[in-house]
């Protein structure tokens, strides 16, 4: 046997990471033996911290040190404009555009059919609840797939008399029209603003 | 600001793992931070194991949990077979493959002008003084790229009156001829064996 049964572990492990295989999770894993000091225990620590301070938000699903979230306390934030996303990553990506001054509301996914994703799975009752405490618009920035758009259409339906919105469909800024699907231009298209 | 600290340190912190970028290194924070029992906390605490277990083998270069290492001190393996190394990844692809029954030498690096590796900083005089305690043959196993050349020429020059191998060029086993590169095809018509 050349690898121990501690580094065999590490590896399994590291594989379960998305974007590492089995191969680049033993590259992983030996870059973090030959950096112990710089890498290995800053990791290892960093890992124990974040197991212990990061907590669920109660009130919209986000990742924090504390529940309710940061975004969730931050009174200059407005409680009356709500935007939905599927899950925290997404909420990070708009957070990294720096464009909305509200809150969030992680729904933990997209409905779907084939992997049994049903509204009672989704944190669905939780934003009804939310809604029902006053809310002026809800912004709903699903994935543009299909199960996204299930989600977004489902959503519009429970959500009732409520002023709803979407995120826009069309060109990618910086895209070329060359490389876009027929889908995107479409409804780039289809949705043409005048100047 | 929607990401606490303590996931930013972990997000810096997988973004130095070969093979993870910023955007896939928030994929796995976040993955990590959902899958807390089954993924976090198994990780850190093979992160913390691996810190206190593996040692680098004073003999051959080796990572183990014990130094000597488990092939250095494996009897049923042949002492007068050395196979020399650039890294320990490398130990590893020829353990998995199985064909090799001596110990190996791990030099830690290839001969590189460009990123100032010198014969100094490879464990060059480790791999002497093993070879005159008794060595039938040196298998030089380095990569096939200009450095490992470079490095096989220069340790060939170094050793001496010993038998010393180097592993064939050719056709990768399930290769075809049309996607190989002219220096492999040229390598292996060179290498041709009567059948």
């Amino acid at each position: 046997m050349a690898i121990g049964s501690e580094i065999e572990r590490l590896i399994q492990l590291l594989a379960k990471l998305p974007g590492l295989g089995p191969r680049s999770a033993r590259r992983a894993a030996l870059a973090l033996l030959k950096k112990r000091d710089t890498l290995l225990e800053p990791l290892s620590a960093a890992l124990a911290d974040a197991a212990g301070a990061i907590k669920t938000c109660e009130v919209c699903g986000n990742l924090d040190t504390a529940s309710p979230c940061a975004i969730c306390t931050d009174a200059r934030r407005d409680p009356h404009l709500l935007c939905v996303v599927e899950d925290v990553a997404d909420l990070w990506a708009l957070e990294r555009a720096a464009i909305f001054r509200g809150r969030y509301h992680v729904l933990g996914g997209a409905l779907s059919a084939l992997d049994g994703v049903t509204p009672e799975r989704l944190n669905v009752g939780g934003l009804l609840a939310r809604v029902k405490q006053g809310v002026d618009e809800v912004i709903l920035a699903m994935n543009a797939t299909v199960e996204g758009q299930t989600t977004a259409h489902y959503l519009m339906d429970v959500l009732g008399d409520i002023k709803v919105t979407r995120l826009a469909h069309g060109v990618p800024v910086g895209g070329e029209l060359d490389y876009l699907d027929e889908g995107t231009l479409s409804a780039a298209f289809k949705a043409r603003r005048a100047l």
